[in-house]
């Protein structure tokens, strides 16, 4: 399909033994990045689905989530990663392999009880978007979907966000290598 | 005027004596955020101007190169941090008042002759701008123009890049405080 053919997987990044799926040469083709935006933006016209802003997550989420947000006609909320937005925030922290790490979001981001789409450009694990979900929710906001291009459904992001209530739409899996 | 009135300022960010001018709650204002993109989008329409691609500085350049990307029709490339890009890059390295930074772009990201318009939120001292443009220069494109939404001519970035030959463009100009 086209979409999933221009997406590049190189082997062995981050880390040995992982297959990334990098969508640097999907988008930099002009077809490639129109058939992206048009897909999510003719699936959420025709969902008719009620919401009030797009919330994309630190940094490919800002290019998909910038663009869906000019052909929704919505606003942009941009959940980053810690001291990058400048006024009052507030943070949650995730669970990583080894580790964990922060993202944040301005406190003053959204109005109580807007309607959100969380896009991002990639579903593996899910811990990511769960985080960004719980920050959304903290400032008063409600998750409608999250949106992403590629999902990995081995890894299980997909059926924990689903297990947890949340709505989930990509636009092509990729299992195995 | 409609677009510099929802840019919110912020006194002593990131450190003490700078005014912050945060695109934040320009864009997720809807109107706010298609005031921005219907306005370059027009400009580059209108302009006639030939580019082939956009390349957006991240990470804030990906919200507003994206969604021109889209109304644009042109294809849209990363220029990230280092270690962010999977694929082989080419660095480059810029001075800050304080030490150095470094940003990367894919080797292979621009076909020879590719005109690019570089895009980022915020035009101050011109270093990024400069280093980015050195990175497109490094894989075979050309820089057909620079598209900043802040402007700030006190900082003397401007005139920088216009010494050096490229075009800027920006959406607003902020003097002083």
């Amino acid at each position: 399909m086209p979409i999933k053919s221009r997406i590049r997987s190189i082997p062995d990044y981050p880390k040995k033994g992982i297959m990334f799926r990098d969508i640097t040469t999907l988008i930099k083709d002009p077809v490639g990045f129109r058939l992206v935006i048009d897909h999510l933006t003719q699936h959420y016209l025709e969902a008719g689905m009620d919401f009030d802003v797009i919330v994309g997550i630190e940094a490919r989420g800002f290019i998909i989530g910038g663009a869906l947000s000019y052909t929704l006609g919505k606003g942009f909320v941009p959940v980053r990663k810690p001291g990058k937005l400048p006024a009052d925030v507030v943070s949650q922290e995730y669970e990583l392999e080894y580790g964990s790490d922060k993202i944040e979001i301005h406190t003053d981001a959204l109005v109580e009880g807007q309607r959100v789409l969380l896009v991002d450009d990639l579903l593996a694990t899910g811990g990511t978007a769960l985080a960004a979900a719980a920050l959304v929710e903290k400032v008063g906001g409600i998750v409608a979907e999250m949106a992403f291009i590629v999902n990995l459904p081995d890894v299980g992001g997909e059926r924990k966000l689903l297990e947890k209530g949340y709505n989930v739409y990509s636009l092509t899996d990729f299992e195995g290598d």
